[in-house]
């Protein structure tokens, strides 16, 4: 066991529309451990930006914590962001949902202006520094790309979105379905899932497929 | 397309201690398309039984809606249990997790002697009736038995859930990780899943397991 390369999996919440989304966040999961690494999950202990109705896309008059949520995904098994150690980990990878440019970072709202939570600003850089592998899915290259400044990476084919992380000193690669990007120099690999309009065997491969290029990383 | 076989899935709401088991949820959905069928997700429009705080196990003062939360699983793309049409499926599965037995039943209140939630009922009869396969996965098991009564059905190895299926005029057979019971006279297969101290990949493999054995029975 003790050989096992060990993930620090990033949440942003339980939902595509206000925190992680579940296909990318289980299927990344999924991927960790049928590649024979293993887990362990992390969220930030402050409160969503809101809460949403996933039935009609409304706002909900709910207050929830994006941890607690986050915890349903970890079937209880995780810990606050804040306490997260570099050390103990051999890579980091955040899947998406509209929780990472709400919860995790202002993206959402601000663009490649965007704010970073601090703690994920922390954590990122820490890895980046000591040199370990960072998967990315979906929206969350953003995170990397705010952060990290000159890396590649790919959000798929939005053009708002690419436009934004070009703004922000990164360059963007245009990918199809399950299409990775990696950046060998940084060791950051990204890929789309559900910036397409992906269906969930797509999500699966994409997920697996960053996890496979992380692993060449070590 | 028109060839695929069509799942209906019905979620008891989001996260294991009080709604749909998710990694089995998402291991559900992945299946039946990794397996070439489509899917639809129904769940009945009732207020959950509680909401637990999943860092803690905890009951929290709030209300939700097994519907609204289901649909963070769905993505939005779900309807209400109480317009589900039979003839318009193939195949009917049910993921697991404690929602299961606290909105969709009361077993975890009142074991063999259980309400069923009318809806599910209906649902499962009307397919029963209509010889189309049931999948059913973790406690999910104790539906089919308390309506249908003499199947054969495994939740795994937990003696006081077995005991209570067995009260219920079904007949439980032990199972271990992944593995499936197939009652082919009535179309019911199911599989322990985290009924058992598992790990993700048995979860995949067991739902994977139990997708492919309703293939069979089409």
């Amino acid at each position: 066991m003790s050989n096992q390369k060990k993930f620090a999996v990033i949440l942003a919440g339980c939902g595509v529309f206000d925190g992680s989304e579940l296909h990318e966040s289980v299927l990344t999961l999924y991927s960790i451990v049928n590649n024979k690494g293993n887990y362990e999950i992390f969220a930030p202990d402050i409160s969503q930006h809101h809460v949403v109705n996933h039935t009609t896309g409304n706002e909900m008059n709910e207050t929830r914590n994006v941890l607690v949520e986050a915890s349903r995904i970890a079937r209880g098994n995780i810990k606050s962001l804040g306490n997260f150690n570099a050390q103990e980990f051999d890579a980091l990878i955040i899947p998406g949902g509209f929780g990472v440019a709400k919860n995790l970072s202002s993206f959402a709202f601000d663009g490649a202006d965007c704010k970073i939570d601090p703690t994920v600003e922390k954590v990122i850089k820490e890895m980046a520094d000591q040199g370990k592998p960072i998967g990315a899915l979906c929206i969350s290259p953003v995170l990397v790309a705010k952060i990290l400044g000159d890396v590649e990476v790919t959000i798929g084919q939005d053009e708002g979105t690419a436009s934004a992380i070009e703004q922000m000193g990164a360059t963007h690669k245009k990918t199809g379905h399950a299409e990775v990007v990696v950046d060998k120099n940084k060791k950051i690999v990204t890929s789309p899932c559900y910036m397409l309009d992906a269906d969930i065997v797509q999500i699966a491969r994409g997920a697996d497929n960053v996890v496979k290029e992380m692993f060449k990383l070590f």
